[in-house]
């Protein structure tokens, strides 16, 4: 690791020769990470203090902002040359960030052909596999020798993404195979790819959304996987650790989610407390609205209340009951729908599963509610005469509610995926606030019935 | 991908050539997806009908309980055979479930070479990088020529795990530096190591955990990772799937926590009825127990809410809006801990931040609930004429208890952190409960203030 404060001693005494003498020895990573960590002014410093080929290599591992950051601070030249010796995956995933007026002007210094392949790739639609292929791959014929694949590559290796795995394909461009570099280099110099290949590959689909490769990769022991079209066309590959971050960060995203916040997009420090507050507010106003609904049912009842204010006393214990019953069946649910555990089709089962569930959880806190008020009332005699009454209508109220809270967290991401909208919508606090009304509800009811010609 | 249905006639057939002949075709990837999807019955069926290599690949891609269940039906040779080929990894993986009289009896199965390595691996604690290391690598030293190095590779490469990064070692198996392959392709033959490489390498330490190791793949783009010990040493590898998988386990584990339930450890549907429950109760019970709080919170101030039942309207509506802020800051505080986005020490800047977030979204839900009392008041007079107090309680007890949210759910997992307990415990749930009761204390006191002499 970089001593930051040697560093930031050095940058605050401008002295650039020490720099440069401090940072040669440091991995591209090492510099990607310090330059991550460092106020925008230094930023130039730094990276003019080290040699070209660690600064590109840097740049590319450098957080988004920073690279944005970086456009604006570097002489037009040094960026022509940058962004044209990006990998084109980190180009996309760079100018997808930019506004227009950027994009345009940043596309303008890219040579022609490089400029095809950012606005082909930029086609994509977001977060599909398209915007995170790139097109620099090993491909070869099932014609050539081994001695010719290894010749190809050291002759066209250098800007290939990986060397982990080569393609074979066919003279339509079609793929026919994929093959480890370790079986080439295992093979006699002489043999012929076509008498190794065996025809079975694993390959993604263009039109694949970015959760299916991470399932996909996770299951296949690959640093990369082909890209193909619908006709089997090759056309790029994708990497895993695009993928590991595209996972980390649609996982984050699902969290935040479940949180009951607007997903973030950037990390928590770097979002400024304005947009933050924005952000929270949507989903906190949205829930307020619904729980409004709380006054208005509590308000229906208000004459029980009046009449028995004991049975306001439980309101909070019976209403959040539903509500955590509610987040655990919502919260397993979106999950295992996110790793692809449960589809829509599953809902009959899942239900089955959580009926039976919701009663048992039920069950186990309506003994406890009823134990807590008899034991009291034993104790205190707080309930009076009628303190029976209001056990039973606690205890079949918190089955009732925690059955219903289960079932509406349960089925409401299935429902929610089934009508096309992202099932971590319905996150912990909004189940928790649907549940809360009708839990009034049915306390309510337990109510009448249980204390009706006694308390009521 | 293969066609379940047509495998299933030919299981219930019990056809055995049919499905030699229908299985040969396809991947150990297929093969295993398949027998992911079997009865326990059919297993045995399908791994028969295949040939041996792809068997022993499909095994090693089984999800954990298939390879279990299979260790039982196949005869103890074949057993023998299977986990003498098994990555080490992925063996430390399976005999890590395993209880002891079956780890016993499965380690004496393997030559006392791959029983050395076993132990070895399970002697690392769960979830650290050593239980993820493979000792099948490639090392070579830096006085070789890239000719001995490729004759090497074709001599030994068989076992690697990947061939994707060489090791240098020097004589006391110091790492010195790791190598891309493609550096080797691209060098000619006769170029020494040392003339290639640069010193610069990046490394796990056997002591990380797990979380770190995701960290730094998602940063350096590598199929694997040199893990050494204190003293440089290289003990083995770890490879990037691996580290996917259980990053996707341990982002499940904390989403799990954050909804309020114990980690499942296992699929959703996979997890016996009696056992979720079991696993949803614990959380749902401490829950309720610290829920019991605002019946006694509510207890002490029935005189108040017996005088002015208007009170007890709010309280579902106070209650849940505290919670939803705690929830709303606990899950963004602990999603921004697990990826390293904040310390324990950035505890003040965090502080800082919710502070202001909190009086903002409390000042927004205040505005909207003072506004709801007013209109509703001026349209049915429902609150008499006290309405300003009650809404001056409802507004001020809003801005105070989401503040309050807000900084329980950010500080909360901080805490935890510093004292060694997983973040992720204050889920969600948690945060809300806690919330409820000193929400209800503010709510009441803010009543007394406000509505003292008229209501009260």
């Amino acid at each position: 690791m970089i001593g930051i404060t040697e560093i930031e001693v050095l940058l605050n005494t401008r002295d650039k020769l020490g720099l440069k003498e401090t940072l040669s020895g440091y991995t591209p990573e090492e510099i990607a990470d310090l330059l991550n960590h460092l106020e925008e002014e230094d930023l130039l410093l730094v990276f003019k203090a080290i040699d070209r080929e660690t600064a590109f290599a840097a740049y590319e591992l450098l957080d988004i902002n920073f690279q944005i950051a970086l456009l604006d601070l570097l002489p037009n030249k040094l960026v022509t040359l940058i962004i044209n010796d990006m990998s084109p995956d980190k180009r996309t995933a760079l100018f997808q960030e930019l506004d227009n007026d950027m994009l345009n002007k940043h596309l303008k210094l890219l040579t022609l052909n490089e400029r095809t392949v950012a606005l082909n790739l930029l086609g994509y639609p977001e977060n599909s596999i398209g915007r995170l292929m790139t097109p620099d791959y090993i491909a070869v014929r099932q014609d050539w020798t081994v001695s010719n694949v290894l010749n190809y590559i050291r002759k066209y290796g250098e800007d290939s993404e990986t060397l982990d795995v080569i393609y074979i394909i066919d003279d339509r461009g079609k793929l026919i195979d994929d093959i480890k570099v370790r079986e080439i280099l295992l093979a006699e110099t002489n043999t012929r790819i076509d008498e190794i290949i065996n025809g079975r590959f694993t390959s993604l689909s263009v039109l694949d959304d970015a959760e299916v490769a991470v399932n996909v990769f996770s299951k296949n022991n690959r640093v990369a996987l082909p890209v193909i079209d619908q006709n089997g066309l090759l056309l790029g590959i994708v990497t895993m650790d695009d993928v590991l971050r595209l996972s980390k960060q649609e996982d984050t995203e699902d969290i935040q989610k479940l949180g009951g916040v607007e997903a973030l997009e950037d990390p928590y420090m770097e979002v400024p407390v304005p947009l933050m507050v924005k952000k929270r507010a949507v989903w906190l106003v949205v829930l307020f609205l619904g729980e409004m609904l709380t006054a208005s049912a509590m308000t229906f009842f208000e004459d029980e209340i009046a009449q028995a204010v004991v049975l306001a006393l439980f309101v909070p214990l019976i209403v959040s009951s539903g509500g955590n019953s509610g987040s655990q069946a919502a919260t397993l649910i979106i999950r295992a729908m996110a790793l692809g555990e449960i589809t829509i089709r599953d809902w009959w089962l899942v239900l089955k599963r959580e009926i039976i569930s919701g009663f048992a959880l039920g069950v186990i806190l309506a003994i406890m509610g009823f134990l807590r008020i008899a034991l009291w009332n034993y104790f205190t005699h707080i309930y009076g005469e009628h303190w029976l009454g209001i056990a039973f209508t606690v205890s079949f109220s918190l089955v009732g509610i925690v059955m219903w809270g289960t079932l509406m967290g349960s089925m409401l991401p299935i429902i929610l995926k089934r009508v096309g909208i992202d099932p971590a919508t319905s996150s912990a606090p909004f189940v928790a606030t649907l549940v809360d009304v009708t839990g009034l509800i049915i306390y309510f009811s337990f109510a009448l019935f249980f204390l009706k010609g006694t308390l009521l």
